[in-house]
């Protein structure tokens, strides 16, 4: 018997990032494109596309930016704004993972 | 901005015991029927039977039983395995969601 966990951050009414999408932000950053991004996850340009445009919009911050001397097909980052973001929703993260841990076992190995 | 979280508890591979399971149980045992349970959830009865048969099999406990003299239409209640494990079940959700609410503001209220 074991716990799981899934949190997500919700902005506005209902524009949510969790795991997968803080995924999808790290590796647009790690290769430089959302192209390559999606395709690496599995994921349509168009609905990715759609989503951060969305998610930007309701938090109030750019999470992206052109990549600067990227030339006439650019390529991606994230800003320091989105990079801010997913350090602190990587240590929430953390932070309630041990604690769901802890407290089942706590709660659960009583008699 | 908010934190949202769903928990879960895990048994054996892939069992998995939420929200909306452990509500399930409580209305069985509220109402004495899995039938009137399950048609105020919106759920199938087949769903819901093979899902508990597979959850005490996975827990190796059980969680419902027949109701003592409800005659030849029984009638279920939980078992006091089952009300323990519900209770531990509730009270491990409201440590979570303090937790999470608590690291929250604290992690995302910092610059």
């Amino acid at each position: 018997m074991e716990p799981k966990c899934r949190v997500w951050v919700v902005f506005g009414e209902k524009m949510k990032l969790g795991d997968g999408r803080a995924h999808l932000l790290e590796l647009i950053d790690e290769l430089g494109s959302l192209r390559q991004a999606v395709a690496q996850i599995g994921m349509s340009y168009r609905n990715a596309w759609g989503y951060l445009r969305d998610l930007e919009k309701a938090a109030g911050f750019k999470l992206l930016e052109r990549r600067p001397g990227g030339g006439p097909k650019g390529g991606m980052q994230l800003t320091q704004d989105g990079r801010d973001f997913l350090a602190k929703y990587r240590r929430f993260r953390t932070h309630v993972d041990t604690v769901v841990e802890r407290q089942f076992a706590r709660i659960f190995s009583k008699k």
